[in-house]
């Protein structure tokens, strides 16, 4: 277990690697840039919404340009910054970014890397991170928002675990507690939206990592699924995605505050399959975006 | 361990899941799509492609209708089959499906439970799988495809782990050899391609995962990279990616037998950063591709 120490205050993108520091040129390759003006480009970025889709990410960005009319220039066309590379989707909508990350966490894990790297060379500051998403409730009603207050694997354990030259390394998966609570404040003023913080458990895949019975392998019964969901319950557990335990480890690394707001699809307690209609699952995935722009726009000044 | 067997000679895809049949409807939620008329869809199909990128897979699409002229009816646009979800894009050409996984195992693994469940519902006999992409060369030129004999995790074991239910499920990950050396005799016809056969690793991440020394995070030196990759290379590894272990052992599973066919960018004892210039790069690219168009071409009976 790397110990990686408190939660510290410095507003600066910390990059825990020496040797970019010889580095003459860096190429962030799945965003498609060089490290030509980005300070000038990024300099005030101070929020990054991140979520799995490039389409969500996308309508998320309008939202926001809706939103934050006034306070931005609202003007051209939205400008897919990184889309030229293929891999991810990345707007700029004044001092938020809104970034596709792909499903799961070695997607995710690629995508921060170079978004760490890019706030870096840009210079940012005090920026804050949150992750919208959608996720399979854990004894919660369909359409419920879970901001996660713990992270945790498969093991119910708090670790992000990478296999880095051939060892096993343990990285804490660490939130700002002060951060969900500023969170779950604002979305109390929200009346539409029931929201409740908890655990979400991180999968590395969607059906048997998430001990459905509808993959095409199962080797459990119904009653293991069933006993093993409820000991999630019983652990404080709200909900389950596949990206929580690496974003929270990989942003406390780089001493980036961090945010995990998902809304729950179904109740996997009282199921697998995700049947939603589609204009229930566009308010439902809308959930976390309006929470987001609230929270940004409280700090923004907006009143 | 889950003991396997070897590879079976039934041409049918074998779910391993009692569930499924006591189910009444199924959504593939991951592609948008419910079983009604999948046989009659989707019912001819031989080759399932697979790769990261939605655009790679547009293109390939584009690139096989062409090839397959008078076998195939080339009329219509491409229609991408599941991109109304939002979370991977499907072309079919005749009796080849071109469809991308997104970066890393967890999000391959989510299209491949889909993709399994489609093509046991169509009734598809006989599939062969080929992941058509991108990768890091371990002593080999930049350009060198690389047709993995065997697929190792970043302990160098052929093995695909899962967390399932709270516990370590071990998967191996099983290659088809035959096809491996029908795929090379396809290889050595073509001139302008370069091609191995060698262990490919497969990484979580892209940057600590694979020994990069330029992610945001690296607490190991230049020559601890060093020897790991040379220890690589020792031991047959010829290139990195990010799904082999996993693609091996899912489709050994259920039975279809599986390739991967991944071109090197770079040659990684040589750097860590892709500066391909985009022209070279385009080229590389499609290397796999005509590779595996070509072995398609002689399956079909093409002179």
């Amino acid at each position: 277990m790397e110990q990686n120490g408190k939660i510290q205050n410095s507003e600066v993108c910390q990059l825990k690697n020496e040797h970019l520091k010889s580095m003459t040129s860096d190429y962030l390759y799945h965003f498609g840039l060089n490290t030509d003006n980005l300070q000038e480009r990024f300099g005030d970025v101070k929020f990054v919404c991140v979520g799995g889709s490039a389409h969500r990410m996308k309508m998320f960005a309008e939202y926001l340009r809706e939103q934050l009319a006034g306070y931005v220039s609202v003007g051209d066309d939205l400008n897919d910054i990184t889309g030229a590379a293929h891999r991810y989707s990345m707007y700029k909508v004044g001092p938020v970014l809104s970034v596709s990350h792909g499903i799961g966490a070695p997607s995710l894990a690629v995508m921060l890397d170079e978004l760490f790297k890019l706030l870096y060379y840009a210079k940012c500051t005090s920026v804050t991170i949150f992750r919208i998403g959608t996720s399979g409730g854990i004894g919660v009603q369909p359409g419920t928002v879970v901001i996660t207050d713990q992270a945790l694997n498969g093991f119910l354990q708090p670790h992000y675990e990478q296999i880095i030259l051939g060892k096993v390394i343990t990285r804490e998966a660490v939130l700002d507690k002060t951060l969900v609570s500023e969170i779950k404040a604002v979305a109390e003023k929200m009346d539409d939206i029931e929201v409740v913080t908890g655990g979400t458990m991180c999968a590395a895949d969607f059906y048997e990592a998430q001990g459905r019975l509808d993959g095409s392998v199962c080797n459990y019964t119904a009653d293991d699924k069933k006993q093993f969901l409820q000991k999630l319950f019983n652990a404080g557990v709200r909900n389950i995605e596949m990206e929580s335990v690496c974003i929270a480890a990989k942003c406390h690394l780089v001493n980036i505050k961090c945010a995990i707001v998902c809304v729950a699809l179904l109740n996997r307690l009282h199921g697998d399959q995700i049947t939603t209609p589609p204009e229930l699952y566009k308010k439902y995935e809308l959930r976390p975006q309006r929470l987001v722009t609230q929270f940004i726009k409280t700090k923004l000044g907006f009143k």
